[in-house]
């Protein structure tokens, strides 16, 4: 200790090495940076633990994201390449993957991502043997399933961030549609995150009035009003964005900041999160898929069973049975 | 389970029932009620545990607050008068207490309070003995040292609230003179939460300009602008509103929670709060005065040094004297 | 200026006095102690304005307060007995109002609070002509249509805080019995604010599963599971909790914020608020009562058209014809 | 007005189009969006206006932005290359600005910078007449003054992010030597921001405890302890993290946004920036240099007066010629 802190202070003890809120985010890329900053300045968490391979990013980030500390919570921020500055949280969030190669098939995409899954995964789970597990990762139902397989862990530990997204994408859109806020519109996007995501349109509702029971063609193929569109816009929001900006980091990062919320301050609110779905809605495969989850401290608590139309459920077991398949080519 | 909740919902695991931010506040009149208010509504804990004797007051208490809980964040809130409910505290919190009878003696009124306390602090230590204590009850160092005493804690893990009030009214009062926000001005109150407590004049700073090196009398008897009133009024505050409203509640509630918030963040904010003394500033007496301190997870760190001018020694050599010979009166 | 303040600052312009989000609570006892706290603790906003007749308890409380300017975000308060210092207000609460008197007709309290009314209301609306008025004081619903009468505002200007706390209460206490947070409840009690609310079941949902579709029977007499006792145990909660602790306090402080940080920050929020009726619902009484409302900047935007069970409809026509009854016996 | 959205609602009135906390930020590259990003995610406005020439990046940002409305605060957010979309607002913060290309004379990027601004900053203020000015783009100091004399506007209205951040930076340091949280050091960087900035060593303090008190050499060459090199780490700051990740951008946001939170509430908070400096510390210079300043709604309200080092003050009257001789360069 330098000459001056010795003559300023009088040390009584050493200060706490772990904090309880300790939250571990591989990969500092778009998503992992806007998770992490979302994270701070929100204040969900002031204890941050930053993985990734390339170092002068990572450093570069960490660097950054300090010299603001003044404006955020004195947080507590470390940087490494080792999984062992990891020890001790309570959340991990993996953002890291690889990339779709132009003429890649999706099943290489995944087996690319489930090989770096294999290095990330034990390494996470070993170092907190009682972190919860959140993927955020593409495609994020396999790559859970995938990190729920190498982690070992039950299945209430691991879950993906899955259409938590797409459902607060639907709500904005309705929103704007019905001039009220997004917060006081519900409705919820289940299954896949991704193209053959399934929006529930028998739950919308403001003020607990269903959308529905005002107009029965909602969401339907010949309402007037073409609703159905939003939940394409929905689907295409991802293309779209990627296409005008390169990359989408803003609303996911502040969605997997949601869910950290939730779970380091065990609220047991519901939120759309991807989940091992066998044995509800008819669903015999054990691959993940989102549906409402009440989320806590312990991960996922319970899931909501929502009544789904016919064509709802058919949409689920088309995917269900997609993922299976493609799983089946995996190498774990 | 209800059968609607059972046909609602499916199970996955049992919610946590610990979680790391639990604050137990014990005593719940008008301090106790605004520190609890302001852990809420500030969003440091959402896991508050309430301890009181008189039943009907606390349960009214807890339903109110309960009431409240969708414009807060979802809180669990327990209330007993049962020790074992504050099992896994974090943080105890303690602004149980006896009021002054007409014609008592200071140290009868210590007595009395010590004699509260040895039924609150074992019992406290007993369910959560990783807990720090916050002592927030008066005369606070006094009673910071009972609670020392009857805690068997080492002396980082129990504090007194203190000076850290005295500091924000202080810094009030200037900020009113001058002209700016409160949060701009720096001036540390010390010692004794009350009547001798002691202002560090030589530390009072707007942006490190210090105001006694443009007002070289500034807090002195012949200073042409009288600052020294400003200290007057820290003392007379309590009095005044005591006299006006009866009681004082928020200031101290909201200096609480902002203890508590770096408390429980680990944040190392330097607070002036009630901390054994002895062998700092010449003092040799086992007395708990407020200085400032660097805070965290595990409570008291540092203590900062302040180059005190010969009447600022004097003072807490005076009063740490007082306060030895009224401890030693008393039976613990 | 003093002369330390002189040389410590050279002025570059006069302080800007009104700002955009000032709040004018009138009435500082329980309830309004209670709503402007947590409007400052929870940041809604940081300019208030405190009006009561008691000087006394008014300058206490604003003491009190001030002293924990460094735990806020450094507002400016000012409390008076005279409605000039209101001036500019974005927003007026009024919280004030006299107590029944054993034995005394439900007409005479509200003539009494009536008469209150006349000094206040003319006299908020002089010097902030743009204000938003929101009324807590009791019997809330006849009250709002006082302040609406004696304002001259349009009907979107003027709003009692009604059953937003009633739903507030009900979200809770159905949460406790699922087993999921407050916030990812949802249900509405609309009508009068106390006994004669009324319950939309048809409404209660978690993640758009109506538990009405789960359990056909929720909400009526034949109810297996007895949820109709929740709405009973919100009417009771009021009376259950003066019984207890002698008032309430902080969930209807709470409430208040919560609809005050919707309308400064022009949210387009859903609550359920006190407003003008006639027209909906089948009622042509020019009455006060809560349905769900759009609020924002502006006040009461849009009022959300339930629909409501006969039941439903029929207890609303009842209330709004008894308080039609009851206005028209008061002398405004 | 869809039909469903009519059958839901009965509309009373408009939404109200203008708030009171609309912040216009004009530039959306990292700077400008980690400054959106941060104003929206800490809740310092939630009505935010961005302007940018490069109109798919600036769709592409809105729509990530409005997809995480859920997750802030209902945000009213407005995107285009038409200033007129601008009107009415409270604040206009410039994050715009052309690089500097291989071999091009400072005085060449300056100039080719200023006429960016002769575009924005008359637009802006024909928009929003009353508005404050808040420079972020570099070179900060001369891009204010060059933004004070295009605007028109009072000296108070016109201000440069300045070395706010070089300040956190600083703090936090310092905090990381001496093992306490960045805000309870206190330490200030004065003049240019950049490479002559000034570190005011005197100031440098602990609760009050001056550092230079205990270690008179500090921050001068033959100080044992080496404290210097904390301010040529400040300045090399930007460098390293631009070689490291590319640009800066986190710090950066949210040093802007506790400004603008500064000012739109009116905390009268002491903050170092650029502002005016003629007639302060013998400069009679028409340029802006960072100073501690208190903000508030009107702008820049006093600035403190340190009490500087003689070689502090020669650093000042260096930078303060330089900088004017180039923008005796400048065409205007």
């Amino acid at each position: 200790m330098a000459v001056t802190s010795k003559n300023l202070f009088r040390v009584v003890t050493e200060p706490c090495p772990v904090t309880s809120n300790k939250v571990t985010v591989v990969g500092t890329g778009q998503v992992g940076m806007a998770t992490i900053f979302s994270l701070l300045a929100q204040g969900v968490s002031n204890d941050i633990c930053m993985i990734d391979m390339v170092e002068d990013k990572l450093q570069g980030e960490l660097m950054d994201l300090q010299h603001g500390s003044l404006f955020l919570n004195n947080p507590k921020i470390t940087a490494s390449k080792e999984f062992k500055t990891t020890a001790g949280s309570k959340l991990c969030i993996v953002t890291a993957g690889v990339r779709q190669k132009e003429g890649e098939s999706r099943l290489k995409l995944v087996q690319r991502n489930a090989d770096v899954f294999k290095n990330i995964i034990p390494n996470l789970v070993q170092y907190s043997p009682n972190t919860i597990l959140m993927i955020v990762s593409n495609p994020c139902d396999i790559l859970t399933y995938v990190a729920w397989k190498l982690s070992g862990l039950p299945e209430n530990r691991v879950l993906g961030s899955g259409t938590n997204l797409d459902s607060s994408r639907f709500r904005f859109l309705i929103s704007k549609k019905l001039g009220t806020s997004t917060s006081s519109v519900h409705g919820w996007i289940i299954g896949e995150h991704g193209d053959s995501s399934v929006p529930v349109w028998s739950g919308v509702n403001v003020a607990g009035v269903r959308l529905k029971d005002i107009s029965p063609k909602l969401g339907t193929d010949d309402d007037p009003e073409c609703w159905k569109v939003i939940h394409r816009d929905v689907v295409q929001s991802a293309y779209e964005i990627i296409k005008l900006k390169g990359f989408t980091n803003w609303a996911i990062g502040l969605s997997a900041a949601a869910l950290a919320n939730t779970i380091l301050t065990n609220q047991h609110n519901v939120h759309a999160v991807s989940v091992l779905v066998k044995g509800m809605h008819n669903l015999d495969q054990e691959v993940f898929l989102s549906l409402p989850a009440v989320l806590g401290s312990n991960g996922v608590e319970k899931v909501v069973l929502q009544k789904l139309a016919s064509n709802e459920r058919c949409a689920l077991k088309f995917t269900a049975a997609m993922l299976e398949e493609i799983q089946g080519g995996i190498k774990i």
